[in-house]
């Protein structure tokens, strides 16, 4: 629709304005013509257009008869050479065709543009009838936005985003591109400025900047950029500036912004940003200035996304500690064997904490308030299934799982509200919640993980079973291994008879396989799942009394708390009964996953991890290539 | 889809279970199966029904072949009588058909569905399938649910949603009901239980009662209601309370709970309420239940909706002061000749504020914790457009319209945040935002107002307008009409002439026509209005010097501040110059409204609410008839 803009004329004093391409002028000519004005002509230079409406939509030569609703529409479609150089005048007559005046009104005509890549091809475009609005999906459109939260420096580390300067060139490329392109006079008639405006709203979420001198060629930004000039960068909008007049260079120019998102989307922020670029006209003396333009463009920042196991490894992320030496190097070997690159965190560096899953990356916190952090914070507890779709609707993003206590539970441990509140806020890999609160540590990742497969879906989910270890282990003494040794070697050892004649280990294991069915069947249901989806590893979990109730750890190494790579898998040594000089439960592992054709590690965690109730998946962390798939293609 | 539920069964003990009718039992065979079983087969009682899914899909006769994905689905389609009345059992077989065991599982089947009314048509039906989700629009579905903000009581008021308990009988018929339908055995098997749980962030928004003692049938409740046993009612779950256990009666039985809404949709939420019941089942001594089986409702809370002006008048209010006599009878002959009820609201309830608009209303408040409340935030501020459709959008219940600082204004005062983002959040009145802050009170309806019209969009928006104002006055000066008096019989005489002498009220008025015209921009693009739409009465404004800048003031009353009853409009009298014993303004107004069928009366509100910088329309306030539109019915 074209932006129309009422303007008065008047008989008594000659008008100016500043017209913009593009645009109407509109004047209703009955409110401002001197009194007993009866028909009207109009009179204009070669580069101004108009057209009159009579209330019956009938175009009169001229003079015009006048009527309560005879409205002027004004037009022009050239820039204009200098300040005020076009006209128009409207010549009232009364009822004998006298002339009672003429309203003059003196034009400048400019181009003005604020562009952004609202078609996503890299290019900032001109104009794209799509800049000012959002749409989700492969026939969609809209501007992006990354959130600038990683850190350009290497030392005295702080966000990117906290900082209101650009510190450093590379920045910038976390920023998207605007560019402001106008044309013109050298100089807007006097009084005129151009303004960028966002609200207070989005200035909590988005900074601007422009280089510090204004030029004529984007070309010289580039220039600059090269040139490293980076305290030339100053902030136009952002927080505490919801409003700053932009230079007008004159002629036919462009000038460069940079925009940095500071938020992700929230449950209090869709993450739409929208910012303006207005045309400022005075007004008189003492009087504010009028926007008489403005034009709108608008990004989504991205959303947070998580990579599934299903995609392809570029690195891998372990801890160097004073007690994994060992550990350490059967990944390295794993890694190596893949051919992806191994980066070791050492100990200056985790002080300590072997469960910290890599250094150098973006990230991002939220502060719980009033709430209480717990164990079911970690991300252990936050996973991510590969692609899915579930009732024809797709997920090819995969979609979020973390663990929570149960929904009738009158008291129980939870992911803290804040975070729940914004991994559900990102809209492109909903959430599922599973019941994780009856294990001690509370992760997720303690009883199922993905790995890809060739057929069916693509992957398969694995779950931790209790009934199928019992399985296991009743077929070692059916078949005459009763006495063959759990934790062979270890100060823990014990027979297949004893395990199996244990009465309480067997109701904890139901009550665990009971929790684990529940959390089965949610995953069916919300990932689309068959059974044949579903793998069952032989696990067997053991019931600690804790103040707040029975909560389980796992008995021997927890085989489903893997690493993918691949078709590497990375697997906890379960260091179970020997048959035939080979672990039994390594054995039937080997028989479930090989036929998928993946490869199976057994990696030994026992001192440095299992013993403190983690495993090889939560010690260590994978960056993996991006998925093809683009967020903004998705149907929301 | 159906619900599934994995379930272990076990060849060393019997497993007893509750099953709900309409859900799936799935057995995973060869996961509990005895080592080394081939085959199996399966014997039930007359009310269980099963089938096999082998991974091909194949059903074989008994035995069937063991294999890795042999899952069992059980089903039942009546009701049990006792617990634990129903009976199925596994027989595994070896390689040579020699019996390993016998898995025997004991079934209890009940019906349960927690109902809401999800069509919308005043009846509670039974588990309609769309109980559990929300659609808008004419095809949509879904139950909903008021906000508890009146109060029932007369003195000593707070909120009813503020009180957590139920005072009055009349309370309960601000709620939604909700009914729990269960069918079954007398009791259910020992150790099970129902309970009804919401999420901590629902508990914010949302609380459920019930009566106390519990009773067979529904008409029980009734009766009940009728002898106001209102102690009886407790609440289940809301402020405080997430989970509860609420009785299982046995039999067929129905049990009523009333659902009150705390909160309007706001930023931070959708309006959304979802209520769960769960059947819970005993895990073993010293493990916690597990939910087996869970139904959910979903509510929508109903939005803040406004009313237009084109909507029949109920009742009319207005305030009694001790200056206001002569206004007050005005308003009342208007009033009574219109057939409406006026209510008078007197000073002890008022306490001399002529401005508050009315007594006895549901209301909602919003607290400005770090911001500047000011004269934006009064609710001459907020009006609402009639119907509209914007380039093929419609609008049903109109547009809410407020008044905040232009966009471009480095300062300048603005609704709250607050309150604009609850106006926002209602969805169904997509909010508008003009440029108010240029008078000095600062309201929307200083310059703008709808009256309903029998033609084109049946209503015209009518807006203060300096340029018709001053053709007017040049109008009678043309005619010889010069020294006809402004503001006749008042200390503030002055004559056309002089008005039109003073070229500084000149430069005000033009400043102030820009304002307005910007407005009118904004509106007719809104609005999707033409200017055949828009009538300009004529109006003068002057501008004071205030501190923080030029603001405007009405010049006379501002006859745009009317009070809109049908096809009566009670306008400000202006006191304009009289040509014939008329004012020339009335004469003028007269014109533009009563060729659609509106008729005007002028009412005199000079000392008591112009000259406090207000007119009729802030003094007075008029409940309407709601919009024959459903809010749910919008496409959103």
């Amino acid at each position: 629709m074209v932006s129309q803009r009422s303007l008065t004329i008047d008989t008594e004093k000659a008008t100016g304005t500043t017209y913009v391409l593009g645009t109407e002028l509109t004047v209703n000519l009955n409110r401002c013509a001197p009194p007993q004005s009866k028909s009207f002509s109009i009179k204009c230079g070669p580069n101004v257009h108009y057209k009159v409406t009579s209330p019956a939509g009938v175009r009169s030569a001229a003079p015009y008869p006048l009527t309560p609703n005879s409205v002027l529409i004004v037009t022009m479609d050239t820039v204009s050479e200098t300040a005020n150089d076009s006209k128009l005048s409207v010549r009232y007559y009364g009822e004998k065709t006298e002339s009672l005046g003429d309203a003059v009104l003196h034009l400048t005509a400019v181009e003005i543009s604020l562009d952004v890549d609202a078609d996503r091809d890299g290019v900032v475009e001109k104009n794209n009838p799509n800049k000012g609005s959002w749409k989700w999906g492969p026939n969609g459109h809209g501007a992006v936005l990354l959130v600038n939260c990683d850190s350009e420096t290497t030392y005295k580390k702080t966000l990117d985003s906290e900082v209101d300067e650009i510190n450093k060139v590379s920045d910038l490329q976390d920023m998207s591109k605007m560019i402001l392109r106008t044309n013109g006079p050298a100089e807007l008639p006097e009084g005129y400025k151009l303004t960028m405006h966002i609200s207070q709203t989005t200035s909590e979420n988005v900074r601007v900047f422009r280089p510090r001198t204004s030029a004529k060629k984007d070309d010289v930004w580039k220039h600059k950029l090269l040139k490293l000039f980076l305290k030339d960068y100053i902030m136009v909008v952002g927080t505490d500036t919801l409003t700053e007049e932009v230079p007008y260079l004159g002629g036919k120019t462009e000038l460069a912004f940079f925009v940095e998102g500071l938020r992700f989307p929230d449950k209090d922020f869709d993450g739409l940003v929208t910012i303006n670029l207005s045309l400022l006209e005075p007004c008189g003396k003492g009087f504010p200035e009028t926007p008489i333009f403005t034009d709108t463009v608008v990004f989504h920042i991205s959303p947070w996304i998580m990579t599934p196991n299903t995609l392809k490894p570029v690195e891998v992320y372990v801890c160097s500690t004073n007690d994994n030496y060992t550990f350490l190097k059967s990944i390295k070997n794993l890694v190596d064997k893949c051919g992806y690159k191994l980066k070791i965190c050492y100990e200056y560096m985790n002080r300590g904490d072997r469960w910290m899953q890599g250094p150098d990356f973006g990230y991002v916190t939220r502060n719980a308030l009033n709430e209480k952090v717990s164990s079911l914070d970690s991300f252990g507890n936050l996973e991510v299934s590969p692609p899915v779709t579930v009732n024809g609707k797709s997920y090819p993003l995969g979609r979020i799982i973390i663990g929570v206590a149960f929904p009738t539970a009158t008291r129980g441990r939870n992911m803290t509200q804040v975070v729940q509140d914004f991994l559900w806020a990102q809209k492109v890999q909903e959430p599922i919640a599973l019941y994780s609160d009856w294990l001690v540590v509370g992760h997720v990742d303690e009883f199922m993980t993905f790995v890809p497969a060739p057929d069916r879906k693509k992957f398969r989910l694995l779950l931790a079973s209790p009934d199928a270890g019992y399985k296991v282990f009743k077929s070692l003494q059916k078949k005459g291994h009763g006495e063959a040794e759990m934790f062979p070697g270890l100060p823990e050892v014990i027979s297949v008879n004893e395990i199996l004649s244990d009465k309480k280990l067997q109701a904890e294991n139901r009550y665990v396989q009971n929790c684990i069915d529940w959390n089965r069947d949610v995953l069916k249901k919300e990932l689309g799942l068959d059974d044949e989806d579903i793998i069952d590893l032989p696990i067997l979990f053991k019931v600690l009394e804790e103040k707040t109730g029975p909560r389980a750890v796992a008995y021997y190494p927890d085989m489903v708390n893997m690493i993918v790579l691949g078709d590497q898998l990375g697997i906890p040594k379960p260091f179970g009964p020997k048959v035939n000089g080979r672990c039994a439960l390594e054995t039937e592992v080997c028989s479930l996953l090989e036929p998928l054709g993946l490869k199976c590690t057994f990696i030994d965690d026992f001192a440095p991890y299992h013993k403190l109730l983690g495993e090889v998946h939560c010690g260590s962390n994978v960056l993996r290539e991006r998925s093809p798939f683009r967020w903004w293609n998705l149907e929301l």
